[in-house]
């Protein structure tokens, strides 16, 4: 029966360069028992985030990569279905690591209880979880954003990169976003309230985004690499940051890719800083306390793109990739 | 008759690639007289350093480039032979900026007093001047050693990497040095007491690199780039500080070099920032009180490498960027 069944997206096989469906496996398996200590939680949303990308190969990285045969991991929001944990009733809705697929267990390491009327249990995958902490321990911890400095970010209407240049915006700061297509960076510019929004599609790019920064940039979150990284490093004034957080742009690359020239580094006293999310664990509650208080006040907008159903994860992963998705990607994976 | 006579070393001409004794010239003028509130010096020592490589360039940087048909700028220790300052008397030694000269004039502006009881001269462009400070402030400010930590540096036997893993020696660090050849690399490890240092000629250099530094890099203070960076780069650790000072391995190249792979910054998390001395100018009394005391103490030693006479100044210059200096490189221009 359909009840006792349990769907998943394996990771089948590591991709070389650009990652295709091939790589990935859906099944059905027999849906776990919770043992003692342990809670059933049924998937409701399922985050997909860049980050994945680096998952799925076996290459050094901060965390170990994900398993082949096993599901993908990924961060979800469920709800307890069963509970043999003190902490956990049945109802409970909680953000865990659950991976792709319908039903996970957890022994509760991990877990965060939600409350669905303090916010959409969604938004703990976007603006409230991992990609809004990203984005503000990066900014204000790395970038160190002065008012009236420059700002710029690519991806300006996803996730992490949404939530930069409004941060920046509050602060006092000209957020200058990159995004692909006009639709998106018309969004930017109207419903988040960048100063400037540069189609990185257009033929003359570089030019456009030198015209949207007439006083240089200050702070360049870099989450792509890539052409963009190209086009913004003229353009940096002396003493700007770079928190490097993510090269998406190059993440398919085969062999490394080389680096900005270092006598800009030198020259123009840059700081390129790399960071994980997780390297800012102490900054947490700030994070809540400020964006959830941005967010309330509709200072912070935040826009959401949710595909429906488990079994178009990859096909919705691989256009993220491809920066087909408008917003924070998500599966709804249960009603 | 001689004593009229100022000779100068003039910039000719500007280097495309590695420079040559055809682009200094070296001519006598009329010795220049001091005018109302202004002092003559006469150069007892010119300072030679890699960032001149930088002053002949007409390239934007940090710095206005030296003019061609002037004398090069640089460094230097000077006695005052004729003052019309009220603050300077004759037979004061002061460090300034008198460029290649055997006479230079001063309105007093950067001009300071130097006691030469409290020590060499000399070690005011040394050891206890730009060089040295520019080791203390990018170790300690941007490096922020450790104990237990291990440091690199290459030129490790010059004016500033031998400071580097003195002070991160004294800072309870294991400094690494690099340099180039076996006397130089002896010197490192037995005079200047780092634990070890690799000869970056040998062939075998990556590979003896890595011997050295069992447990990784964690501060890496970049004044070379190229081959030495390269091996560098694989070692390493998460969260490794590189303070960027300096590029002499590049310094003569016609185009941009790429800068290491943008996934090591972001995998680990690595800080890279440029600087120079002058960015830090409020730390100067740190450094005086600091190393003075060291230096005093005998616990940073210095060597320094004289050359005799303004007129062979062009080519310790050229030998300089060539790595053929063993210390601090001066030229005596008078006694």
């Amino acid at each position: 029966m359909a009840g006792s069944v349990n769907r998943q997206v394996l990771l089948k096989s590591r991709p070389e360069g650009a990652p295709s469906l091939d790589n990935f496996e859906l099944i059905e398996t027999p849906r776990p028992q919770a043992a003692a200590g342990e809670v059933l939680m049924r998937t409701l949303y399922l985050s997909l985030d860049p980050y994945m990308r680096g998952r799925m190969s076996a290459a050094k990285s901060y965390a170990a990569p994900a398993a082949v045969g096993q599901p993908m991991v990924g961060g979800t929001v469920g709800e307890i279905v069963a509970s043999r944990h003190p902490d956990y009733a049945s109802g409970d809705i909680v953000l865990g690591f659950g991976g792709w697929q319908e039903y996970a267990l957890s022994n509760g390491a991990g877990l965060r209880k939600l409350d669905p009327a303090a916010a959409p249990v969604s938004t703990a995958l976007g603006v409230l979880g991992m990609p809004g902490m990203t984005a503000y321990v990066g900014l204000l911890e790395i970038g160190q954003p002065k008012p009236g400095e420059t700002v710029v970010v690519a991806a300006a209407s996803g996730a992490v990169g949404s939530v930069v240049g409004q941060i920046a915006r509050i602060k006092g700061c000209r957020p200058v976003g990159i995004a692909g297509g006009t639709e998106k960076c018309r969004f930017v510019e109207r419903e988040l309230g960048f100063d400037a929004c540069v189609d990185h599609r257009a033929p003359d790019f570089a030019t456009r985004l030198q015209a949207a920064c007439p006083n240089g940039i200050d702070v360049y979150f870099e989450n792509v690499g890539g052409a963009v990284q190209e086009a913004v490093w003229p353009l940096l004034n002396d003493f700007a940051r770079i928190p490097v957080c993510g090269l998406i742009a190059q993440y398919n690359a085969l062999t490394p890719m080389p680096g900005p020239d270092m006598f800009s580094i030198l020259r123009k006293r840059l700081t390129l800083r790399g960071f994980i999310v997780t390297d800012f664990a102490a900054k947490q509650a700030d994070f809540i306390r400020d964006v959830g208080q941005w967010v309330r006040a509709g200072r912070i907008k935040y826009r959401e793109d949710v595909v429906v159903g488990l079994e178009n994860a990859p096909s919705a992963f691989l256009g993220l990739l491809q920066g087909k998705n408008f917003g924070k990607m998500l599966v709804r994976v249960a009603d």
